[in-house]
């Protein structure tokens, strides 16, 4: 059997038992949604915010990438996939925060950290290697820190959620909105292999 | 309460229950994924891949961003966020079958079959008009063939479908492994209203 | 809602749930079906024989028409439904029981036991009244001696069983099998009201 | 222990679960049914209409006999069990749907496809091979198109329903309600190996 054959599979559960459980919600559902939280978390198998956050159907505007970066603001043209899924969830669906979500053992930091990718080329590492350039400053810092062991991972862990919340403060809509106290941005990290969740407090994460 | 106490509350009730149930998959889990499936789907609320086929974490690796849309291969420099992440999932993890997954009432189809974000500037609805740019070619054959009503908004939807498996057909190490039989690109579209999904099946779709 | 929406709603419960449960049992069974027994039920909405015996899919093989009736053996042509799927059971699945099973408050039954539908034309009442036709010997027999009130409608019930039974035999098919103890034929009444089942046993019905 | 031994201890089960749990809905029952949809099902073990739809004790009138047919309206005398049943469905019952479902891997359809069971003789096939006559004008046309294999069987099982409802048509009782938009007819066929279900959409069948 096909991997697609057990989404498939999933889904005939899903819809036959949660869907017609909650099946006005599903109806109300289909007239918009209105969430007021959005979350930008890694594209990891392991990491489901829906799961790690017990969220339900319209909750959550949801934007997973390699690392849950944010690129800074660039007005050129050009295809920008999170800066578009910012722009929509604060200026037209008008959520009230956003949150980072990092986790332990990423891929995508550890590549930053370690150089792994280092003269890659696309279509063999080469396009991570310019996305997780996004996290080039962090990397220096961190390393002559805390080195590029385990210690260096969890640094550039947290430190890759304080990227994201910096380079999204360059975006004009977010910042003007930020300073009037209409929208606030969080950061996380869950540490998969002990399930804990480290939350961004001021300056320093602790644990939730 | 605030909206990401809501979520930290959400946070305690899964470690106090699933987390704890499948402790040891989650030991395991901390060593590393490896997933078979991609999924990419929309930032919308509504739509979360994980409940929709019912999976379990360490099953997907899942890209969400407005529209569920993948930009065509790009060389040039920049940050491409959904190349690097379909770069890693297939190159790395090797992933052997790819999903995009469309949904039903879908805000960024609707701006790009109405046109009702033209002439916006960045920070006021032009980063997603720059992003549904991707749809311009669909939506003209759509809309000439089905109007921008509701029977144009379901047609698009499907094409929107169409066009990301297209565009990442561009990617040659995407192309190669689907030739070599290694990689499959599927489509289908959730329709939130009625909880019916309907796959991609050769050239048309057709109710799961 | 129409209620073929309803019983849509039913399958993908059971789809989503008992189907997947049973993957492997539904695969063997898609290779063909090998009951040992067969039941005769009537159409009525509250006896279905697989709620009452708790059967699994591919244990038994049942018709179900009005009064859980079987005519008796007529060679000329036309089209026999219960005539075939006793021969079908018998000579080609053969099966080694029949159970008919009568049940309390059957409307049929209670047709013939009060002439209600005496004189009635096909389309309204006709082809009914033609069919408990079968049964018009033992309902002379029973009311004779209960009346056509409750006693008399319990009597004929049985009875029922008794001339479903008797037709059979007229069946060389059947009857040959029966002589030969490789084929039984069973007889039971479910009493909706106080869920109580009345099993033939020799000339007489007793509680199971 | 035999056969009809399993049946009782599975009744057992029932009365000791079930009924209980539902009494008081069994006291209504037996004052009388009222279902709203009647369902011409075929006798196989593997397609009970209560489990693939889910239904509940009252809901539905069931009709079982080889291959879900219904002969078209006779009105000469003999006994005329779906005639019957449908009749006192509509008339009595006033059902305001009926469904005819169809199966994957059906016997009957298959022996009217290949002629398996030609010149067989009564008590060795002929009963069906008499019943299943009613499929020769369709089996005739799905051969010369698709042939006698799976794709000929499949498309044999559909327009086996196909026939039963034009069939269904024929009686002036059932055509004059249709007609008056008070009862509908629908077809569906269950496809035991994947457990697909296919419902009849105007003219053709399409995954429900």
């Amino acid at each position: 059997m096909s991997n697609f054959e057990n989404l498939i599979e999933g889904y005939y559960r899903f819809r036959g038992t949660e869907w017609q459980k909650e099946r006005e919600r599903w109806t109300e559902l289909a007239a918009g949604q209105s969430p007021k939280v959005m979350i930008i978390a890694c594209s990891d198998s392991r990491v489901d915010p829906s799961t790690i956050f017990g969220t339900h159907p319209g909750e959550v505007f949801v934007v997973r990438n390699v690392a849950n970066l944010v690129p800074p603001c660039e007005n050129g043209g050009g295809y920008h996939g999170v800066s578009a899924a910012i722009e929509f969830a604060v200026t037209k669906l008008k959520v009230e925060e956003i949150v980072v979500l990092g986790h332990g053992a990423c891929g995508g930091v550890n590549a930053a950290l370690t150089g792994s990718l280092a003269d890659s080329v696309h279509g063999d590492g080469g396009f991570v290697l310019d996305w997780i350039g996004l996290l080039d400053e962090a990397r220096d810092k961190v390393v002559a820190e805390h080195g590029t062991g385990p210690e260096g991972q969890r640094a550039l862990e947290e430190e890759c959620v304080r990227v994201s919340i910096a380079n999204m403060m360059t975006f004009p809509f977010i910042s003007e909105r930020v300073d009037a106290g209409k929208l606030k941005l969080r950061g996380a990290v869950f540490a998969i292999a002990d399930g804990k969740l480290r939350v961004l407090e001021g300056e320093r994460f602790a644990n939730a």
